[in-house]
This record gives structure tokens, C-alpha cells and sequence, in this order.
């Protein structure tokens, strides 16, 4: 009795874990050998996916007759949690706790899993992903970016709201059902779906090395579309409980919107305080004596942009992005060349490892959740709704977009963008997070199976879609000839000092770096003070630093001079990379001045 | 009120995690600038100690009102915890599990957190320890280290058994109390305290330096002893519920000791066989061409050793030891370059964390947790015993080891081994463990404060207690002037072909690797299969394989060349560096015949 306990303690997390380890072993030889043979067409996600799902099947069959039971049963499942040997943790009995938080309160232990699994693997894979992102490519699209992440995903949540709306209507009229579903909820789901996955679509991209400018789109649109999608179930959330009447209330929906450029804001601050406190950290002490201290340093503090982002409520993985965007502006160019080069490979190790487990444990779930409620009509209506949706969302805001960019998006762009939008990771946690309990296992599983759908389906078509659009594949993301050509674009259109290249180049630089012009001459007199003690004071003393920062200056120059014959092709381009400004909201449309971004996006390759 | 739920269920673990970064962060820093003002004294374990408990104390502060209750007021925890914010795990009203298990079972989420951090950290911690120990020292002094380990270890048991028996005895009679503590009581209480532990050792020893032969002795007993101390936790354990009335019992007895060998045998073979995996798995695919995927798996295999032992109820500790001394000794030879030196910072990383977070953790988890039982009578009895334990350990055992040691063991090492029992990790679990409810908190708390005392007062006291001893510190580890002289040494008795370099030089190296004589030649006509399945695939055809054997076998010679002029001060050494044979038992007591071992240790300096 008493040595039962002690082996059950040992067991509660080492055999949970060790299953994983040997899913995720299993998943990375699989698709390493398949990949061998020349199966294009596997990808991580899809393999751990289904791995996890055969692990789910094992499990639920083993333990069959000791599964926990639905809601609705609280006391028989309590009663039976007892004999459990699986898990620790039961539920009180009283059913508050239960009833309140939804679906998953009978199942704390799988709550808490995933919680685990967000804070610890989402982060660096989202960082990995916005730390090695051409910064150049990147800011050029920003404004399509931007136009699709927040008009698009606005887009998708109505066009499926409304889809789903019209087809739970069709459901009660056919299948004479009682349960209605409301607008509301319709809504919701179309939240939760309207937001392609950062994680699956970095998988896919980084596997098939599509075209810079298609990877740009792709990428930045699924990684700012999780916090309008997050902001958007929030706001409706919010809205169901302040309106429950479902008329139009204009408090609600201003109350909505506020929190949404709280959370936003707040979250891009976040992201931008923890560099800030990196690039000091790098800059003033010694640290960079030490590779391993470095290291732990900057991994610990990067990390904690997303925890404290969502210990606040904010979005998390906004918060890691502009992390990880500025980290490699700014701080990358203090550290030593040892510590950069293992924070590179410790973020890759965890992002490979983060991602095979994220979507492991997503099959997993699927098969092991007992209290799924499949709704043929729903699920149907989801899968015709999520292509709707993309195609309203895509071709309008692309014929928009070319209307201002001068280097338009090719229509084989938009058909491979309506066609790749997997869902994924950010689906998943929001449709766990859903309160309204009579809709909340209908929503999760019809999730669930759309995510599995878009990973499975579309993830594998993508590389025959590719070949048939002719669309070009196998780029190298650092080292491109187009990249030259856009330098020396951007270079000759350097006449206009806007905005952002000042507080680029003339206050962050200085400030967080020992790069650019000393802050004593790019500030006002009165701020001397603050310019003396932000000033670099390793100036004319570190070779490295020196010499990096002279790296970057004169990367420009050198380009010009060398790539003089080729600018006849760079005609197309160079009108239209134009830049973007974060700040003044200008949106990509072609109307902003160009401006100057010396040594930019050459961090990250150094 | 759904908002409500919402947030909460983020701030779950993103608020505890990020806390535990900051706490880890603020640790990292604090070392780093009290090191370089040259405060010696401080070690990582005493500083993340200390924010662990400033921690503890706030988080008490502040939920004072809602904190947890000890067990006995079972349903008045059960009302609190509903109204608990921090928590969403409660326990059932039942009181069976919160009986039953012990402590702990009315903080279900803090034994969680601890298993999480020991199957994080703990592994990692222990397998970078082995894998980059010297391993020619460790196998010369192989002998010593087991005799500490096992008889060290069991009289360590008897005598804080005894002494504690003898103070719970005098407990009783000056202050009049009921409680009465068992034999087999004060003897868990001794099994307990009994091992010393690898992690502050080894945080102790890779600050300070120290001789290469001290270190083999300190890190190789606290890595070994951990096992002896598990198992005879568990066998005092099991013999208590064999056996209430306090009667010697063969069987009981017995069932215990033939538990310890299955736990050892066992733990050792898991170790063993996660080895082979990796070693075959690098040696017949072509994973070295992807160092990502080469790290991942090394990393993921040599993980679960410790996952699998920890499953099946043996010691994973043991296991990921032995994984960790092999690997460096086999699969090693067959990564690429790149893959050996992200394997290893990789672990770096994870070993530097870890330590910071499992003594971080100790240190809150004293502070936090209401429920501690302080017994003056017993905390002073602990504090003498654990002194004279380590004295009746040491000093009789070093006596007789250097009857059979040439290289004799000096009196001052004597006296810093004496003096360097610092308890940590390995006692906390144990404690955590226990499960005869009435004194569970007494040796909870005892076991608590012995740790920090050992760490703060002991740890810090290392430096000056090295110095006035005159034992030299700073030694390399690696490039070793002794090492070379010692090579030679194990050349020149280069007589006798024992059976460790059988096994190990011609069977186990050639099927492990690429290097050694082919399997075809070693092996007896009869393996004729076997042998052709196993033997290299890459012989002549990959460079860098055979570069790295050659290194290997050349290194000896070239030694031979180089420090023949150095032999002189060798004598000392050569005789007594003999080696042991784990396999027939041999206790390094100077009587098994030296075998030669071409190559090893080499493996971890490449």
C-alpha cells in the first residue's frame, strides 16, 4: 500500500513524459528517413500529428474503463477519479469549478499539460521564427502585412460567423434539434478559426523555402493575426456578457474595441521593454565575456516577454514577436560571436522540438478526449466556411494592396495564400479557452478536425500547389541576389529622412548599441544628461563591436559598387519597396516616402 | 465573472513560471557581480537559495489568508481552496488521497512542480556531470569511489539512525512529549540524510577546481550514493510495512536487499541500452549530416534513460549516469564535429539553469510551505549526526583504501571530503517521499534545514577551508600535465589483457563505432552474422571518422615521445593508477592487475 504510493508519485510525470520523448524520437526519424526518399510531401506537424493521435488511441483504449466521464456527471466522475491511477489532481465535488471554467475543469490535468506546453515551446518557436526573418523583406511588406492580419482576420471571423450562422440555421430546420446556436457563437467560432497558425505555416515555409515575398506575407500575416484573433474572442466574450440580448450595443462594442488596442499595445511595449532591458544588459556590463551566462540571459529574458505578457492578460505571442524583431536589431549586435551563434542554435533546438510536441499533443487530445460531440452539419458547414472565408479575405484585400504596390502581388501569390491557411496551435488554445458551455464541445471538436484537415490536407498539397502555380521554391533566406538588387534600391531612394529611420538610426542604435552616431550629437542639448549615460563605453575600445558596426556601414557602399549591371532587372523592384512605418499607421498602400535603413536585417546574418 | 475565468486560467502558469525566471535572472546577475568583486565565497546553489526563500516569504505574505492548511483539518482546506485564486487543483473532501499519501497530498500542485523540475533538470545535471568527467581518472579511482558509495553510504545510514534514535530518546525525556520516534524511523531519517548530492557537489567542485583526483572521489561517491540512499529509503520503507513490530525479519530483510540490487543492475543496464541505441542509431544512418537532428536525438535518447528508469521505479539518477559516461565514452565518436559541440552547450545551458531552479525552488518550498514541524531537539540531533556520520564515513574507509592504494588518499583530501557533505536535491525528494504520516513534517522540515545549512555554511566555507588546508584549485580539467604523465604510466603496465579492455576495446567499441579492430576479427567464428551486421559501414569512406580514431590511437605514442623526461615524478603515480573492472567486482584495493585503455577519456576533449 504504502510503496504503491511512493512508485505512483514517481510515476504521475515520468511515464506521461517519457511517452512523449520517444512520440516526438519516433516523429523526427520518421520524417527524417521519409524525407530521405524523397517524400516531399510529409511534413513535421503533420507526422507528429499523427503519431500523437495513434498514442491517444492506445491510451483510450488501455484505459477505457477508468476514462473520465462529461460534464453534467460530476459526482460519478469524481467517484471513479478516486480509483484513478493516472492523475493525481480530482475536482471538487461542489461543481463550481466546473461549471465556470467549461469543458476542460474535469480534466485539470490536461489543462494544465497544455499550459505547460504554450509557455514553454510557443515562445521559442515564435521568437526562432521573427529572430531569423529578413528584417528588410519584412518591413517592405509590413503594410500588406498589416492588411491582412487586421482587415483580413475581421474578414474571415464575420465571413465564417456568417457562414456557420447560415448553417446551424439549416441544421435546426433539417435535423428538427432543439440546441440553437446564436450569432454569438457563431462569431466565436469564426474568432477562433479566422487566425492561420504561425507555427504550422513557419513549418511548412521553412521546409519548402517558398519566395522571400510570399514567405514575408505569409509569416507576418499568421503571426499578427493570433492577437487579432485572441482580441476578437476576447471582445466577443465580452460582448456575449455585457449584451446578452442580441441586439447591436454600442457600450459593448467600444468597450471591445478599447481592450483591443489595450492588449495590442501593451503587448508590442511589453516586447519592446524586455530588449530594451537585453540591449542595456549586453551593452554596459561584461557579459559578453562569459558565452554561457550570455546565453542564459538573453533565453531567459526573451522568454519572459511572453510569460509576463500573459501573466497580464496581453498576447504572449505578440509580445515574443516584436521581442524577437528587435532583439535582433538591436542586441544581437552586443553580444559575442560564441553567444550568438549558440542563442541561433538553442532557439532552433527548441523550435523543432516545440513544434514536432505541440502538434503531437494536439493529435493526442484529439483521440483521448472523451467527451467530443461531432455535428455533421457544423463540421461541414466549418470546412466549406474556412475556404469561403479565406477567398473574401484574400483576393479583395490583394486587388486593394496591388492598387498601391508598385511590385504587385502575382495572382499565383494569392492562390497559394488562400490556399495555405493552415490553422493550428492559436486555434487550438482559444477553442479550449471557450466559456459557453453549451457550445463549447461542438466548437472544440469541430476545431480540433479542422485543424487536423488544413495541416493533413493542404500542408501535404502544398509543394504539388507550388509546381503547378510555378511559383519558385529552395530560396536561401540570407544570401539572395534579389536582396542586393533591393539594397541598392533602397539606397538610391535614400533622400527623405523619415521617422523611423531617426529613431531607428539616430536614438535606438546609439542608445542600445555601439552603433550608429554618438547620442551626445543625435539629441537636443537639454537631454544631455541621459545622452552621457546611454553613451557607449566601449567606443574606440572593442575591436568586435567596431568592426561590426563597419560591417554594416559598409555593406551598402560595397553592394553599389558591385552590382551597378544588374539594376536593369531591379527596375520592377525598386519603386515599390517602399518602407512602412509602424508608427504613423501608414499601411503598405504605396503612399509613404521611402526611407533609409542603413545595416538593417544584416544582423541576423552575421 | 467569464472574463474572470478567462484570465485565470492563463495566469495558471505563465505568473508562477515567470516568476521563477526573474528569481533565476536576478540569481544569474547576483553571482556574476559578486564574483567579480572576487567574493569567492558565494556559489549559485546558496544565492538561488536565498531568492528561493525571499520568494517563499513574499508569496506567504501576501496570501497569508487564503494559504493552505496542514492535513488532519482536511475539510476546511478543501472550503479555502475553493476560494483559492492561485490554484485550480483541489483535492477531494474524501480525505482517502490526502491520507494516504502523505505531506504533500493537500498541495497536489506543488508536487506536481516538483516532479516537473526534477524530470527537467535533474537529468541534464546529472549527465553532463558524467559526460564530461575525465574518465580515465574516474575508472582509476573507481575502486575508492565504491567503496564510499556503498559502505560509506550504508554506515552513514546506521550511525544518524542511531544518533537520532539516542536524541529522539532524550526528546522524550526532557520534554515529556507522547510522540515517540520509531527505530526505523530515525534509520529513514538516516537513509535520507545518508547521500550527498551530485548537484551542489558539482556545483562546488566545477567553481572551485579542485585536485583531479578529490573531484573523481567527491563527484563520483555523490553521484553513486544517491542510488545507495533511494534504495535503502525504499527497503527501510518496505521492511517497516513487512514488519510493524520492531523484530528483525530475514525475509523482510532479504526482499530488501535483493530490491537494491534489482535497482542497481537495473538503472545500470537502462543507462546502458539508451547508449547503444544512440551509439548504433549515429553510427549506421546518416543523422551526422544534420546536426540539428543529431542534437534532438542525442538529447531526447539520453533524456529518457532517466524518463524510463524513473517509469519502471529504479533510479534514474543511476541511469542517466551510466547514459552519460558511455556516450561520452562510444556515441561520442561517431557525431559530427558540429554536433558534438552543440550537444555540449546545449547541456551546458540546461545544467547551469537547472541548478539555479531545483535550489531556487528548495529555497521557496521552505518559506512557502505552512505546514513544517520544528522539533529543536531533533534539528539539533541532526546537525551533530550528520558530522559524526560523515567522520565514521571517511576516515575508517580511507584507511583501509589506503592500505590497498599506492597513490594514497591524503589526510587533507580526508579532511575536505569530511567537511564537503553537502546534502540537496536528492535528500529533498527523499523527503518529499516519505510517507509514515506522523513524523513526515519533522523529517521534512529537518531534512530542509539541513540542506540550506549544508549549502550556505559548508558551501561558502569551501574556499577558505581548500586554502588552509593547502589542496591546489584552479586545476583544468581537461589539458592536465598529470593526465600525460598518467597516460604513460598506464602504457608502460601495458602487460595484461583483462576483461574490461576486452569488452571494451574489441567488442564494445568496434560495434559502437568506427574505430577499434573489425568486429570480424574479435569476434569467434560463430558470430559470423552478428559480426557483419555490426561492423562499420563507413570504414575507409568517411573522413573524419577515421581522423578522430587515429587522434585516439596516436595519442598515446605521442605522449610516450613527448614526457619521457617527466617520468621520474611519475613513479609515485604508476603504480597505484591501476584499474578496476566494474563487472568482477573488484573494489580498487589494489590488487587487480592493470589493464591498458587505448583512447578513452579522449573522447569528451575532442
Amino acid at each position: 500500500m504504502m510503496s504503491a504510493a511512493v512508485q505512483q508519485k514517481q510515476d504521475t510525470v515520468a511515464l506521461p513524459v517519457f511517452a512523449a520523448v520517444t512520440l516526438a524520437l519516433i516523429t523526427i526519424l520518421s520524417v527524417w528517413k521519409l524525407k530521405q526518399f524523397k517524400y516531399k510531401l510529409v511534413n513535421e506537424a503533420g507526422v507528429a500529428m499523427f503519431y500523437g493521435l495513434l498514442l491517444g488511441l492506445t491510451v483510450r483504449l488501455i484505459w477505457t474503463d477508468k476514462g473520465e466521464q462529461c460534464p453534467g456527471n460530476t459526482t460519478a466522475a469524481n467517484e471513479q477519479a478516486n480509483t484513478s491511477n493516472i492523475t493525481m489532481v480530482n475536482i471538487t465535488p461542489h461543481g463550481h469549478v466546473g461549471n465556470e471554467k467549461g469543458q476542460f475543469s474535469s480534466h485539470p490535468e490536461e489543462t494544465f499539460d497544455l499550459q505547460v506546453l504554450f509557455n514553454l515551446f510557443l515562445p521559442p518557436i515564435i521568437f526562432h521564427g521573427a529572430y531569423t526573418l529578413n528584417q528588410k523583406r519584412f518591413l517592405a511588406n509590413l503594410g500588406s502585412v498589416l492588411t491582412y492580419a487586421f482587415a483580413g482576420t475581421i474578414i474571415s471571423c464575420m465571413c465564417i460567423g456568417a457562414c456557420m450562422y447560415g448553417f446551424t440555421k439549416l441544421m435546426v430546420l433539417l435535423s428538427e434539434q432543439k440546441e440553437e446556436f446564436f450569432l454569438t457563437h457563431c462569431l466565436l467560432f469564426g474568432a477562433i478559426m479566422s487566425a492561420t497558425d504561425p507555427v504550422s505555416v513557419l513549418g511548412l515555409l521553412s521546409d519548402l523555402r517558398v519566395d522571400l515575398d510570399l514567405h514575408m506575407l505569409l509569416f507576418g500575416e499568421s503571426v499578427l493575426n493570433d492577437a487579432v484573433a485572441i482580441v476578437l474572442t476576447h471582445a466577443i466574450t465580452t460582448y456575449t456578457q455585457m449584451n446578452a440580448e442580441l441586439i447591436f450595443n454600442p457600450t459593448a462594442f467600444l468597450h471591445a474595441f478599447v481592450f483591443f488596442l489595450i492588449v495590442l499595445i501593451g503587448s508590442f511595449l511589453l516586447g519592446l521593454i524586455f530588449t530594451v532591458i537585453t540591449a542595456l544588459l549586453t551593452k554596459f556590463t561584461r557579459l559578453h565575456e562569459n558565452p554561457l551566462l550570455e546565453t542564459s540571459v538573453f533565453f531567459l529574458l526573451s522568454w519572459s516577454s511572453y510569460l509576463s505578457a500573459e501573466a497580464c492578460g496581453l498576447s504572449g505571442i505578440v509580445a515574443v514577436m516584436f521581442c524577437g524583431l528587435s532583439q535582433a536589431r538591436y542586441t544581437v549586435l552586443n553580444l559575442s560571436s560564441e553567444g550568438r551563434a549558440r542563442i541561433k542554435q538553442l532557439f532552433e533546438v527548441f523550435n523543432f522540438l516545440g513544434e514536432i510536441s505541440i502538434f503531437g499533443y494536439m493529435g493526442y487530445i484529439l483521440l483521448k478526449f472523451t467527451c467530443h460531440k461531432f455535428e455533421p452539419y457544423f463540421i461541414s458547414g466549418a470546412l466549406l466556411s474556412v475556404f469561403i472565408s479565406r477567398a473574401f479575405n484574400i483576393y479583395p484585400l490583394s486587388f486593394l494592396l496591388n492598387l498601391g504596390r508598385t511590385n504587385k502581388i502575382p495572382c499565383k501569390f494569392q492562390h497559394f495564400m488562400m490556399f495555405a491557411g493552415l490553422r493550428g496551435a492559436v486555434a487550438f488554445r482559444l477553442a479550449v479557452k471557450v466559456t459557453a458551455k453549451e457550445v463549447s464541445h461542438t466548437i472544440f471538436t469541430t476545431t480540433l478536425l479542422m485543424i487536423v484537415f488544413t495541416i493533413w490536407v493542404l500542408g501535404t498539397a502544398a509543394d504539388p500547389m507550388l509546381r503547378r502555380l510555378d511559383i519558385r521554391v529552395g530560396v536561401d533566406p540570407d544570401e539572395n541576389q534579389e536582396d542586393r538588387i533591393f539594397e541598392i534600391a533602397t539606397e538610391r531612394l535614400d533622400t527623405t529622412q523619415g521617422l523611423w529611420h531617426s529613431l531607428d538610426y539616430k536614438y535606438l542604435k546609439p542608445m542600445l548599441t555601439h552603433c550608429g552616431p554618438p547620442l551626445t550629437e543625435s539629441l537636443p542639448q537639454c537631454c544631455g544628461v541621459f545622452a552621457r549615460v546611454f553613451s557607449s563605453p566601449r567606443v574606440q575600445e572593442d575591436d568586435e563591436e567596431e568592426e561590426l558596426c563597419e560591417i554594416e556601414a559598409g555593406k551598402n557602399t560595397l553592394d553599389l559598387g558591385e552590382t551597378e549591371s544588374q539594376q536593369g532587372s531591379s527596375e520592377s523592384d525598386s519603386a515599390s519597396e517602399h518602407q512602412e512605418d509602424l508608427l504613423d499607421g501608414d499601411l503598405g498602400l504605396g503612399t509613404a516616402p521611402a526611407q533609409p535603413r542603413e545595416a538593417s536585417g544584416s544582423s541576423t546574418q552575421l
